[in-house]
């Protein structure tokens, strides 16, 4: 199974391990075994400018897995709202009526649906690929979110090394190592099966540090400065 | 204290990892320091004609624990149900009522305890022997969903060295290493303290790889085929 | 950031496994990278006499942790009560009514704040540091739990040397290992990060095993005879 899927994560911390925004959306095509990406895209954000609603996180993430499945033309796309695994081209208001989930969330979705639905049925009608809803479920969906982590950090030497220093958080139990010339991430959950990635970035002239987040159990911080 | 308890699990999977039915029924008696089975029994089922609403599952638990009990004689049996520990032979209407759990759950052990009760009312008149489902706080219940994880792959190796190749499910974040003449399988969550368990089998005349089922995250995937 | 965090932990246990009462209240001082504590300060419960209600255990945390706050002057005080973050000194009546917790957790907190919001106030008043009922989020508060465990093997050691045998419980998933001069103890989640803990202590004399507690799953039982 040829699985694409999209997450968003890392965030930009004052110096109270405070969220201020959210950092990258990223776009995996996962294979067999499952436990890593053969690729990815990522679309960063301006995390001193960010809607911390969700709402736009998952249009993001749906816009930039289509751009990938287009290209990669897989069997699915897993997008990260754990609705039950639904077809998101189904997804009209008597549909979102029925789910099982908050009266808040079928709000959003009736909202978001305006673009998803359309974008998802465009999809299938031209290339026969299904979007899902299946969210926390999901191994692609989770490699995406230590992509996110991982392209998390490149942003953050990049934004180090022009301001000198920079706080982010990294989505949840992960970790990431910065290496010459690349950056390997892995999960901290050992039930997730050896679940990691890697890209290469140019990682040279910082130096970091990598530690709990005091007020986020199980979320990790990655420190960056200039050397 | 030597516990008895019993489990069922492991899946037969479709090529899109849908389940198609159980496989593996199995009773175990543990022992200090309760970190694997000193004693296992297990009983297959046919996964290709098989009820999934749990019914029969719970069913075949209480046998199977029952008979393993009569022979090795522990101080208490334990049952895959989270049901408070509650005594199985004291599960009259009106304590099933006065449970904490759904109305469904509530019929099904309506249902149940028409065999159950007098089964564990028998196994504690004859041999003082209490049946208590515990279901999830009890590690020896953990034991034998990991022997069930077991047990399948044994199941898995015979029906590929018959039929070419099959894909099977593990219980949850478990995983399983084939070996020459042995099975051993361990828990993948640290935090329950290093359970695991082996058995002997013939694992001769086949391959095999184990990775993570994209679409149920923390659950692994064994496939194996004929050499 | 500097925080100060106090929780309570370890249990006696009867030889069924079934807990008596607890053993340790614990403060820590906790700094960056925040994975350990820098300075740790217990006082023992009578386990044998406990009031398993809560009640006791959350006051006691609260006068350790100020004892020790007014020592090291830290950023903030954290105590384990999820109840959102709030600041301890401005608990009162309608501010609990409008807390999402429980009934219960309401007249518990009513009659908590009757000593610890004069207590936080004064903490305030004189110091300006805050109280803060972050509960499971912190991880200082995880870290003090860890210490409670490493000192419930303090007494546990002492108890048995004294009177032969002892059964004791640790808090959720961590180990503790019994070496000359010292104890050490962890986390057994690795989402957490690598938390850990060791204090000095006279560990001749006797010998120790450790085991998942059958009855509970993710706790480990910590046996100590005298040799």
């Amino acid at each position: 199974m040829r699985i694409v899927a999209a997450d968003t994560g890392g965030a930009l911390l004052d110096d109270a391990y405070n969220p201020i925004g959210l950092i990258a959306t990223v776009a995996v095509l996962v294979e067999k075994p499952y436990r890593t990406a053969s690729l990815s895209r990522a679309k960063y954000a301006d995390p001193f400018n960010y809607d911390m609603s969700g709402r736009q996180a998952i249009r993001d993430e749906a816009y930039l897995a289509v751009e990938l499945a287009r290209e990669v033309k897989p069997d699915v796309v897993h997008l990260d709202s754990t609705i039950g695994g639904i077809e998101v081209r189904k997804l009209d208001e008597p549909t979102i009526e029925a789910l099982g989930i908050t009266d808040r969330g079928k709000e959003v979705w009736k909202d978001l649906s305006k673009d998803l639905q359309p974008l998802a049925k465009k999809l299938w009608e031209e290339m026969g690929i299904e979007i899902i809803a299946i969210g926390k479920w999901s191994v692609p969906v989770r490699i995406a979110e230590i992509y996110s982590g991982i392209y998390t950090a490149k942003w953050a030497i990049e934004y180090a090394r022009k301001n000198g220093k920079v706080l982010v958080g990294l989505p949840r139990y992960m970790r990431v190592d910065i290496k010459p010339g690349k950056i390997y991430g892995e999960s901290l959950d050992p039930r997730e099966g050896g679940l990691f990635g890697e890209i290469e970035a140019n990682t040279k002239g910082v130096s970091w540090e990598l530690y709990p987040n005091p007020l986020v159990r199980r979320y990790m911080v990655l420190e960056v400065w200039k050397e």
